[in-house]
């Protein structure tokens, strides 16, 4: 039986596109695996992991490594790279380069670091399975003119428009810039990964197009935004360049705009469980394509240990 | 001789909206009175309005008076008071309302803050001078949509557009909503003040009707910005409702957008020196309208002690 045929034939858990919002408990674990002391997190970051659905790692990678990484990224944005023009997303209002995917394809480093064991093997070990990448991207929110990007949970359009059946998915975004509360850092709700926002309204064609710039479909209404920030508050990821932040895929988060002269950027790896994988979409009528969402993996990733580069 | 005259006749020593942008030294004290005993503040508040151009104080007000002042604030935006068109700026891209202009002729609770020892008595003693206002506004950035405002220098526009000779003005920000740094806070470049930068660009007729909303002329380059973040970093305004923010009317601030469900309000007053009242406009053909720069106040400002209500 292909996965396809395992999603429609199951109870769909996470319904959403719904014709009207609402909100429903989650139904998976956040860590799959109990602590021991042969972990690579300590007991007190996986609890923390559990309970806001975020953890921020600080001093993961050394003086040189950081450079490196930000050597890389300086060369693919200003052209070093022969990038296909799909893997590129511009600003709104500008030129600037906001965004470049498959980064694990253009860059040998950046794919040794998706597979690095500070990053990868802490999250196969909370998902308690191998990963693979759903999706791997260098952003990059320029200075003065960088636009805000709305709160959404992550997970709602994996689930909707790419077919993942499970919460069973970590973002890792390794921050190439230092990012303080001003420039337009990651912010996310502590302890909204608990909650699935089934969101209202049906997916459009091609949504993706439009959703890259300003999402506007499989976001919560304001009323559940306020009820869910008034509950946990908001936090901010901030950090030196290098901190590596980890977040669910049911986080809610988002980031406002930056008019300061300070850019923001970070890599940004999804690791998805390899039991994981994905099927036909539960709310769109095709699936993205495969630059959002890795359709067809080879093989889960080699871990690798040691010094990048 | 008219101030008009006076202006035309002298040297302009902040010359703006030129062929080419340019720093120029400051001509003029930031803080014009010597501290002493007597002062209505501490030497080291004195001293560090003089370093940094502006200064945040807490716990200025009763927790009565701040409620009566957000119970006024609402009543103005929900409709309770009959405003002229005029008067009410709006969200670019909503109809929430962003700003009320002419506060204090709106009011009688906020014309009696304008006149309040506490904010007034302070101004007018680090001024050496009685004091008017040059302006007054009530400033709301809503949640979700709160859009950002460009950083500029206050006085660069009051001297090229409304003529106010000198650098001899203060502002007053009160804060009516609890500010952290996520929900689009104003953000001041500390030390900026010491600087003029005579901006690039001619005026446009009637600039002040896109400005308010983008502002786009009389603002500092990416590169000027840049180095004054670089030389002097970046401070933010936070605070419980109630604290009173004063800054110098030559340090350049602004503010990022706000995605967070938590609005951001504030009672803002411009309050000039009564020797530095206004001539003709040194870089614009027609002043802007009053309820941008008053230009005909009838006499300063009569300060009041005691608690507001």
């Amino acid at each position: 039986m292909t996965l396809a045929a395992i999603n429609n034939a199951n109870q769909d858990d996470y319904p959403t596109r719904l014709p009207q919002e609402r909100w429903l408990e989650r139904k998976d674990p956040t860590v799959w695996r109990q602590w021991s002391p042969e972990a690579p997190l300590t007991r007190a970051e996986m609890q923390a992991f559990d309970k806001n659905g975020f953890l921020i790692l600080e001093n993961v990678f050394s003086e040189a490594e950081i450079a490196a990484l930000q050597g890389e990224s300086a060369g693919l944005r200003s052209g070093g790279a022969d990038l296909a023009p799909e893997d590129v997303i511009t600003e709104p209002d500008s030129d600037e380069v906001r965004t470049v995917f498959r980064l694990d394809e253009q860059s040998a480093l950046f794919a040794r670091l998706a597979r690095d064991r500070r990053v990868a093997g802490r999250v196969s070990f909370l998902l308690d399975d191998d990963v693979y990448l759903h999706q791997s991207r260098l952003n990059y929110k320029p200075g003065f003119t960088g636009k805000e990007f709305y709160w959404h949970s992550d997970f709602e359009t994996w689930h909707a428009e790419d077919g993942m059946p499970r919460m069973r998915a970590i973002s890792a975004s390794i921050l190439l810039t230092d990012n303080g509360p001003l420039n337009g850092p990651l912010m996310l709700i502590p302890g909204s990964h608990r909650t699935f926002v089934a969101c209202a309204g049906e997916t459009p064609e091609d949504n993706h197009k439009t959703s890259l710039k300003r999402q506007e479909i499989g976001v919560p209404s304001h009323e559940s935004l306020t009820r869910m920030a008034e509950k946990f508050g908001i936090d901010y990821a901030a950090g030196r360049a290098g901190t590596v932040i980890l977040f669910d895929c049911n986080t809610l988060h988002g980031s406002n705009g930056n008019i300061t002269p300070f850019p923001r950027s970070n890599a940004f790896f999804v690791y998805n469980a390899w039991s994981n994988r994905l099927g036909a979409p539960f709310a769109a009528k095709a699936p993205r394509p495969a630059f959002l969402s890795s359709r067809d993996p080879q093989a889960p990733l080699a871990i690798e240990s040691g010094e990048l580069g």
